[in-house]
């Protein structure tokens, strides 16, 4: 049996219902993407009170096992105008499954000129609070704030100022282990969402009292040690535990498909100024608070994440990922870590993805609104973002907005959402995974970069792309962290196991790529409910007349091979 | 036998082409929406190489039938998505005719970075000159230089300053019989694609030589009379010879869809300050340069056009139109003519759409970037536009995505394209029309207004939008102003007895009709190619859910009813 709390934003009007399904057994974005599906009308207004907003644990949340309490938040996108699913790491999936919650819903919406609302969840009451005094501050101030207010072990979710203002590229904070709302679900807009419902934060307390119950503990702990082997036995998550994402810098330029000067190139010269050593060694030179590894959730064997101080040692920003050093770096063809780390530091005050903003700065840097590779400007163009300047507001809608109000062709999107950080004329596994993502363009999704024999060939891709959505989706399925996915790309058994010990529910392999693949039906269905056509799953055409210099390869990909790609 | 000139804007190269066909007799929006559909991809970039623009004349262009030379320019709108077809007063139809062009293509797109060009077509020669000493000017200034360069009566089409910045509200501005571009094709951003081929004017000499030959001169010179009695006779188009479309301030006021605080209400307190009569006696009172009356194109019948003074008698803008009044005035809660013409002529002169720009201002307002009814503020945000300032690249891109950068759920558009100027909750007749237009919300395509029996029902509408969508068709599909439709609703043998007198050709009514329906479906076709699904055709969510206070309506229309209204 699993909870589901309802709260109505409109009436304040609360309701706890309880389920017992396999939906609700795997949660995460299993259970909100069926709960988008039914419940929200596809053709709805994102910002208006038909839209719902569904947080969900996984379902080993709660538990000992590594890496598994990731928060999946779903609803219908305002920048894709489509299904979206959003996850983010930190301690609220924790605090959910204290309190006994395997799905918060926000439903309905107030009126526009209601005042802004906290909701507080705690073991026995729900309320509403007063939240006008964090209106117009950064996340970190509102993070403080709540903090200091409710505690730094209670799981805070909150909004950026840019999200207040419902603009499209906002994301959704929440609490990492110090109490700080740095981990974000970042993409699709839905810090937009929940703004329209007027809710500002939503804190679910630390006095939860819902203990894990194990049909077999002795079993569950045994399993939950092999997770953590063998996390730490495959080479891929332990490069990441030593340097993060940002190992993929060089990997990227070696293949010539790191975004530079607004995906134009896909090699930077002076990459190495921006790799995982120079960070690595940056973090360690400083010391302070410097981290170079650093778990965004307990317990993790993985520890990504890291801690970027700056020249005197202090916290800077917290983590920074490859993907930003990508999007606000090698595309902006800036070569400074320290900018990146300012710049991704504004983008988390202000509440907006780093990747749909650094894309859009890539645009407005093309239609002449600042150098390529000037720090300054770039720093600037944040701070406009931070206090919603009309330039800044148009940053903070993402790069297809960006690139209409800036009349620039070359708009690095697909439905809307910025590419992330690889090429896609140089990996045409990666852009088989853009196109056929119900989502926009994803690097969760289906990550190929790693198995592509010919990255520039689009020979096999369609297959590729789709085993690697499945087992990238597995992990999205029961609110793993995606980095699990290298440990059991090829066996699941040691995850289906941890359920059947904790549940007693036996889901074999089959059974569970079954449910993986019908979520992707729903959600491709949503999106042609909501008026998606299959020619929207498609690059600006500027990517396909073309050529990237250093792959000599332009877009090829069809909608006919794309299609294919989206039919599970 | 009707030529058309293929002009290569990436090669230079040209081509003249001769064809005899019923598409070609008619021109018009039957040959620009035949040409758009056939050779423009309908999933294409509209801002890319595959658009192309064309400039079709009518059936009895160059003729001395009244209100017969219209423009209509065709392509792929960058606003819309859709197919687009704007038409235009002025003398270029004239030109055209004189040089034997019925249409003129714009094919294909040079590099980005290539130089402005403007594209002379006189009787012996093409030519393309460097066209950079226009570049950043507005669009009275190109026309001052183009008139002195190659004539006052030279037909030229220019674009502005925003539509060179690939802005989306912009139109082509087209010569007027005193040599000034001021005649607008405003809608569904065509100026951006004329940018996008870098031509960035178009001159057709007045050296043309070709006359038009009459099979029946005696006939054709009373059936032309009989179109000028017949003008003269309609009460309605003789309402328009005196007092301009600004008859129509009251009557919307009266039937409360005066368009009001970005389409919130449906009646302005003070309206009769910015009404036909106040325009009228404000001209007459300033004498000089003003004009109640006053021709686009010669000959015509109705002049419904106007040249408004500034307070010492010098022009300050003509024409101001109803459409204007309404978006730039009444929607802003602006009780100022001056203050509308003001605006008006920046926009004019910034090239943009006053419609799409009114409406974006409102969504401006609404926001809370300027008050309502602040008519300083509302001038200043027109400079803004003028000056390419981002707010004013935010306002020039329309109101869609004006209100999504501005964080506004009530905007007032249909497919992208704002509503023009009669609120739709209190008249289902032209709501229908909206949700029916191919082209985005069109007033000139199913005016339904005046023959509503209860404006506030949508009981019928179908069937009488369905009606006036053909009756207003009828005028684009054979270039004709719109307003001669008043004349021959019910009976449009005077026109085509025309055609027969002219060439030859028999067409009856019902033929004709066909052809009108045909121009509908292959329109509806092309946007359903381009993936603009059933759903796309809907007013903002909350024209749904918010009562018009002074007619108490809420839009009603479903999807499946304004379906209907598309079917052909």
């Amino acid at each position: 049996m699993f909870s589901i709390l309802r709260i109505n934003t409109a009436t304040g009007a609360v309701k706890k219902e309880a389920f017992a399904s396999t939906e609700y057994l795997l949660g995460g974005r299993t259970l909100s993407s069926r709960l988008v599906s039914r419940e929200v009308p596809a053709t709805c207004d994102p910002l208006g009170r038909h839209n719902k907003l569904f947080f969900c644990t996984g379902v080993l949340a709660g538990t000992t096992v590594s890496s598994s309490d990731r928060l999946s938040i779903g609803g219908k996108s305002p920048l894709t105008g489509g299904i979206k699913e959003s996850n983010a790491g930190g301690i609220v999936g924790t605090r959910m499954a204290r309190q006994g919650l395997r799905c918060i819903a926000l439903e309905d919406a107030p009126q526009d000129d209601a005042g802004w609302k906290i909701i507080v969840i705690g073991r026995d009451k729900i309320e509403f609070l007063d939240g006008s005094f964090l209106a117009g501050k950064g996340v970190y101030d509102k993070s403080d704030l709540l903090a200091e207010r409710f505690g730094k072990k209670a799981g805070c979710i909150t909004i950026g100022p840019t999200a207040e203002k419902l603009l499209l590229a906002t994301g959704i904070a929440c609490s990492d282990p110090h109490g700080v709302c740095s981990r974000y679900a970042g993409r699709g807009g839905l810090g937009a969402v929940m703004a329209s419902k007027k809710v500002i934060a939503m804190v679910i307390l630390d006095d939860g009292e819902v203990e894990p119950q194990f049909l077999d503990q002795e079993n569950f702990k045994e399993g939950s040690k092999k997770v953590v082997n063998l996390l730490k036995a495959n080479p891929v998550s332990s490069l990441f535990t030593k340097y993060g994402t940002a190992a993929m810098v060089d990997i990227c330029q070696a293949l010539k498909v790191l975004p530079t000067q607004n995906f134009r190139h896909g090699v930077m010269e002076g990459a190495e100024k921006i790799n995982a050593q120079t960070m690595y060694d940056t973090i360690k030179a400083r010391g302070g608070e410097g981290k170079t590894q650093h778990a965004c959730m307990h317990p993790c064997a993985i520890q990504c994440s890291n801690v970027y101080p700056d020249k005197d040692g202090k916290l800077l920003c917290s983590p920074i990922e490859y993907e930003t050093m990508a999007l606000m770096g090698s595309n902006l063809c800036l070569k400074d870590l320290d900018a990146i780390a300012e710049m991704n530091r504004i983008a988390n005050d202000a509440g907006v993805d780093t990747l749909d903003v650094g894309a859009a700065i890539g645009v407005a840097m093309e239609a002449g609104l600042a150098e390529f590779g000037d720090t300054k400007a770039a720093v600037r163009l944040m701070e406009e973002v931070r206090h919603l300047t009309p330039l800044g507001r148009i940053l903070a809608s993402g790069c297809k907005i960006a690139a209409k109000v800036l009349g620039v062709r070359h708009a690095p999107h697909v439905l809307g959402q910025a590419i992330p950080a690889y090429e896609p004329r140089g990996t045409k596994g990666m852009a088989m995974t853009y196109l056929s993502s119900p989502m926009g363009a994803d690097h969760t999704f289906g990550f190929t970069l790693r198995d592509e024999a010919v990255p520039t060939s689009k020979e096999g891709k369609v297959e590729l792309s789709k085993k690697f959505q499945v087992i990238g989706s597995r992990m999205d399925a029961m609110g793993m962290c995606n980095f699990v996915r290298y440990s059991v790309q090829n066996n699941m058994t040691p995850l289906l196991d941890l359920i059947k010990a904790h549940y007693g529910a036996e889901i074999s392999e089959v059974e569970f790529d079954d449910i993986v693949k019908e979520t992707l039906r729903i959600e491709h269905q949503f999106n042609t409910d909501a008026g998606i056509s299959h020619h929207d799953y498609r690059f600006a055409e500027t990517f396909y007349e073309e050529v990237q210099p250093e792959t000599g390869e332009k877009m090829d990909i069809t909608d006919e091979e794309s299609l294919l790609a989206r039919q599970w």
